[in-house]
């Protein structure tokens, strides 16, 4: 996920695409801007699809290089840093970022990073865009907003290259944000012990308080050995109190 | 041209522009971004053209505005800053741009300014770019080069519209990070509650561990309303099940 200037490429995530064309369309887009790294999740036509070919002009190492992931979460497991594309407003609170910012904290992750795109029709689902450390949004025409897959994923990859030149170095002595999977092991940690102690009441109101608890441990940018002093200490807030 | 902010809005130019769904597609593009004045030079299939329309995607009234010249040199007949996107070499000794810098030049032009776009096989001939102050180019992958007209319009029309005419998305999405006094707050309670739990063992280490509990919490970044959800979390860990 390094580029040949070490620098972090994003990877494209589409989540559920519906048409090969726009799987093409939307490789030959990231090839433009030197993006190669493309994973889909449960296309829904499978693959490889047919179509994608013709519709990606000559982006073929994309495509054939793409990996194909049963959910979101498989797809990010390796990630650190990720954001999610819509243009619609969602009922969660999380950090909404514009194209520019989201590459410069792209640039700064010391570990690989994901962007996540939904299926053309619907977007990304409530539970997906809460896996993301923020949504990036780009500013938009409020009364023409018409985007489509491979028109969004340019956008974003054209922002990812504007920035070339300028790329900073990541800070060595930071430590690089925890994967995915950590951050996820940690939040279903919580929400055991949460509902062994019947925190979540009333139901109709437990995904959203869900996502809420998702939303503020996936924003914190902690590192490994952070997840695993968390852990300890859920652990230890459950338990019995320790003799020594 | 010029829009609701008085600022100078480029009028894109299609000059022989051979599909009439690359002409709904660039009018689409273009209305994302607030763009509306559109001209045609010579469409080879004539206009208006029925396959116009429904790749426009309701950016209808673009294409309704839209004006048709015989030659480039008549559609550009009252514009006094003028720009020719291609992204191939010329025999012709004339500044070379990026999007950034030919978006300055417009917004700094007291007159209208327009910018050219070739047919979709063959761009723009050696005169007509010479009839431009400076040539514009996408900077793109040397080895993929693959843009077609429409996304050479949607990218030079987002990066017009970056510098001001759509708000980044709104920033009150993002919560204010919480006064210290509150983080502080929420580590003494779960200091407190570890302390309890017998966690700080031994002795020698207390005053290390709590010092990385702090770093921890402090990075987070959180909100007020997402402290008071952890506190609330911590009360519910340490607590006894609650029955419903």
């Amino acid at each position: 996920m390094s580029g040949a200037g070490g620098r972090n490429k994003p990877v494209i995530v589409l989540v559920r695409p519906q048409l090969g064309q726009n799987i093409g369309k939307a490789a030959r887009a990231m090839l433009n801007f030197g993006l190669t790294e493309m994973r889909l999740v449960a296309p829904r036509d499978g693959w490889p699809n047919p179509d994608a070919g013709p519709a990606a002009s000559g982006a073929d190492i994309v495509l054939e290089q793409a990996q194909v992931f049963a959910t979101v979460d498989e797809a990010i497991a390796d990630c650190s840093t990720v954001f999610a594309s819509t243009v619609r407003r969602r009922d969660l609170v999380m950090p909404v970022l514009g194209p520019e910012e989201m590459v410069r904290q792209i640039t700064a992750s010391p570990g690989p990073s994901a962007i996540l795109f939904g299926p053309e029709r619907s977007g990304l689902e409530t539970e997906e865009v809460a896996l993301a450390r923020a949504i990036v949004t780009v500013p938009i025409n409020p009364e023409f907003a018409s985007l489509n897959l491979a028109q969004a994923v340019i956008l974003l990859a054209y922002e990812w290259s504007r920035h070339g030149e300028f790329a900073q170095p990541p800070a060595k002595d930071l430590e690089a944000p925890a994967p995915h999977t950590e951050i996820d092991g940690m939040i279903r940690q919580l929400d055991e012990e949460l509902a062994a102690k019947g925190y979540f009441h009333p139901p109709s109101r437990t995904q959203a308080t869900k996502n809420t608890i998702r939303t503020i441990f996936t924003k914190t940018g902690w590192s490994s050995r952070e997840v695993k002093a968390i852990r300890g200490i859920v652990r230890a807030l459950v338990g019995p109190p320790r003799r020594r």
